[in-house]
């Protein structure tokens, strides 16, 4: 597991209104006792999931605003701001079935400076709020997160369209002939939105859209056009299933994963991630038990025999794929913290050390001396320093080392698959002397790059 | 070794004039061909400190004003120019003479922008001018770099007096009679001062103070307080003797040094520093050099007798002090590189590795079996995640981490002379475990520590 940048973006004082008065007649929830809202995805509602979206990108003070079946909703509501410690205000919307420009009008009493308006049934990456509320709102005006990426929105018919035009809306609608690009359904406001709506009551228009639409009129409404972020309408049996596999296909790390990592593990953690995330179990907890798992191997290897030798090779690599779900539960249920990501890269560290005192006693059984034992030491280390150059890297230039080639071929996912194999082979002590070689290899390997590369030549 | 943030600021892009035109009657250089500008301090004369810590602050266009012996400075300043890869314009002031407000004003058809005066014979910290640029200068005005430490200040008599009220002075001279704050020369000037010093010139008055005497009867002159800031006036030879005992003392990495280090290893490496700064010798030939020593202790441990023991202790020690000196060369000839700052921590681990095999590999000669080994491993890797943990820290919380008592009792410096004292009641391996077990314990109470004041037991 490894995760960079999980701290909250500086906090942002913004009130969030979320909409989640509707019925959501097109994605009934089999439940009787549970509203639309309340769907989970992968251990979560996608209530929850609006509401630590936003909360990750540094937004604290949320107003839900229920309407249908709304004590059902209000008490999931409860238990939601017991957990996640959050301040949740409830906003009753009688008139919710006449159009969702009266849920957002019900908050006005509530709402003095700039706010965010979201959807409850809406997912969406967090770095969308953190951009959209950097760029400044228009006076008396407001600004909408749009999609142009037209072609891959998933049930456009049903989207709700926008025409802009320089960074400006000048339509908006859900039977739109032309347009370039898709409402996302997140909004940063002003407070004349309130005033827009009562105009667009007076005409007997009650959706967010007419109330825009007024906005757009005085020529106010601006675009934040997202690019290729993540964010998707969940209104269909259909779309909740592409949200599944969407949210799945996002846990490869592909600027980290190596190549183990990518076609052999994560194929098979991202399906015991799934299996783990129904189930209240942390990813630190995960980290523990891919721990254990690592040591359990470090044991197996201690006997000697071909059976056992065997069995713990499946284990090391067992544990390397155990290792890859604290990180993928961490991000499918917004549970990653720096310490997790700390506490894990160090246990990685005692599992390594592990395995090749196993492995270094099993051959020291047969080829007695003290040659076995220095060979494991250096692996060892080599190991441990491959990863070390790179933390220390971070800290003296305040940036990632650069790929190479060599620094992939000695990711821990593939010096642990080497292992497994050389287990396979019943020549794990070989396995590991050879990926030792290789590490060391790439840390020398490494100074020369970094010397010339940042040309201190000159200055040696 | 260990440099944070010699990355250089963001570039400013303001013109640098160095006024080094005077005689410096007061301190002679014994040398013929050699200016004031010239005298070496630690290796580098003192116009190439004050360039060096004028590109260490990011600038990196020079104005060179000269007069006395010229030819004898441009020579030197074409052959810094060069090794350090600088663009250094040369302006002559023939009426040098009159007095250093004509060396600023011989430069005004080469300046458009706002620029910055240094002299050349004051050290100072190059966080001074990168503070100094950050504030905002007044229009058609310029800020004066201010020291109020008043009692601190090395030759009182000497320096030029300065009266600030709130942010502004209002007189300024050597002969002021009330004053709360003393010139350190360093200035951040619009061109407007050209003006002042025509003005000054009309009525015969020819120092830069009475330039900077007009822009006051302006209300345009601002002051920046350096507060504890290093700076120093080098005028006589009693300032130069201050001042390398100055630059000497700033070695000391008193946020970082462990208590050997502090007590033990500072006086002595400090000592050897002095000596190599006459050499061209770079920091990481020296690194290079305390790596070999380390390697040179674990093969006389391997021996394993009384003899060699010690003497591979006393290796252990030594390159431990020598450890130090890469560090203090760096910072007291502007040699100090994010490259070398990686190296030497690499190199230092792989050292931890030599010297841990050697103690390992000499108990184990006469303690056969595979308990010596494996406890010699364990100690090792103590010895290299408790330095991990801290790197690993500092990439997922983007700080330092915070100080501990444990901590503090596993730094290197520490670790070594547990060794060496080891090595001296030839009891090597015992304290290489003794100090393993307590680098194990300090990263479990680490764990703890973080997990309990990140507050993140809420979460798990």
């Amino acid at each position: 597991m490894s995760i960079i940048g999980t701290k909250a973006a500086a906090e942002i004082n913004n009130k969030v209104v979320i909409l989640a008065a509707g019925e959501g007649k097109r994605l009934r929830t089999k439940k009787k006792n549970e509203t639309k809202a309340q769907i989970k995805v992968y251990g979560l509602s996608l209530i929850q999931r609006a509401i630590l979206s936003a909360k990750k990108a540094g937004l604290s003070n949320f107003i839900v605003v229920v309407g249908y079946k709304k004590e059902i909703l209000v008490s999931h509501l409860k238990k939601l701001s017991k957990i996640h410690d959050l301040n949740i205000e409830i906003v009753e919307n009688p008139q919710w079935e006449k159009g969702n420009g009266t849920s957002v009008y019900a908050c006005h009493d509530l709402i003095k400076g700039n706010f965010f308006i979201l959807m409850c049934d809406h997912l969406f990456d967090p770095s969308i709020l953190t951009e959209l509320s950097k760029n400044n709102l228009p006076e008396n005006g407001a600004i909408l997160a749009i999609d142009k990426n037209i072609d891959k929105v998933f049930d456009l018919g049903d989207a709700t369209k926008v025409q802009d035009q320089d960074g400006s809306i000048i339509r908006i609608g859900k039977n739109l002939k032309s347009f370039n690009a898709v409402d996302t359904g997140i909004f940063f406001c002003t407070p004349t939105i309130f005033a827009a709506l009562e105009n667009a009551f007076s005409e007997r228009k009650h959706s967010l859209s007419d109330g825009i639409a007024r906005i757009i009129n005085l020529d106010k409404m601006k675009a934040y056009d997202i690019g290729n972020k993540f964010w998707l309408d969940i209104d269909t049996e259909k779309s909740l299933k592409y949200a599944k596999r969407a949210l799945l296909s996002q846990l490869n790390k592909i600027s980290e994963d190596g190549f183990i990592s990518r076609f052999v593990n994560r194929p098979i953690s991202k399906r015991i991630s799934v299996m783990l995330s129904y189930f209240p179990i942390s990813p630190n907890i995960i980290t523990i038990i891919s721990f254990v798992t690592g040591l359990m191997a470090a044991f197996m290897f201690i006997k000697g025999n071909y059976f056992f030798t065997l069995f713990a090779g499946l284990l090391v690599q067992l544990s390397s794929i155990i290792d890859g779900c604290d990180g993928e539960i961490a991000r499918l249920k917004f549970q990653g913290t720096p310490f997790g990501a700390w506490f894990d890269t160090i246990l990685d560290r005692y599992v390594d050390t592990a395995i090749s005192i196993g492995i270094g006693y099993s051959f020291w059984l047969t080829h007695p001396g003290v040659l076995p034992w220095i060979g494991c030491i250096l692996a060892l280390v080599g190991f441990i320093l491959t990863s070390y150059l790179k933390k220390e890297y971070f800290r003296r230039y305040f940036e990632e080392m650069p790929k190479s080639f060599i620094r992939t071929l000695i990711k821990r996912d593939i010096r642990l698959f080497v292992i497994f194999m050389g287990a396979i082979i019943n020549k794990p002590y070989w396995a590991l002397i050879s990926i030792g070689i290789i590490s060391h290899i790439g840390i020398g390997w490494s100074f020369l790059e970094i010397y010339f590369r940042k040309n201190h030549s000159r200055r040696m």
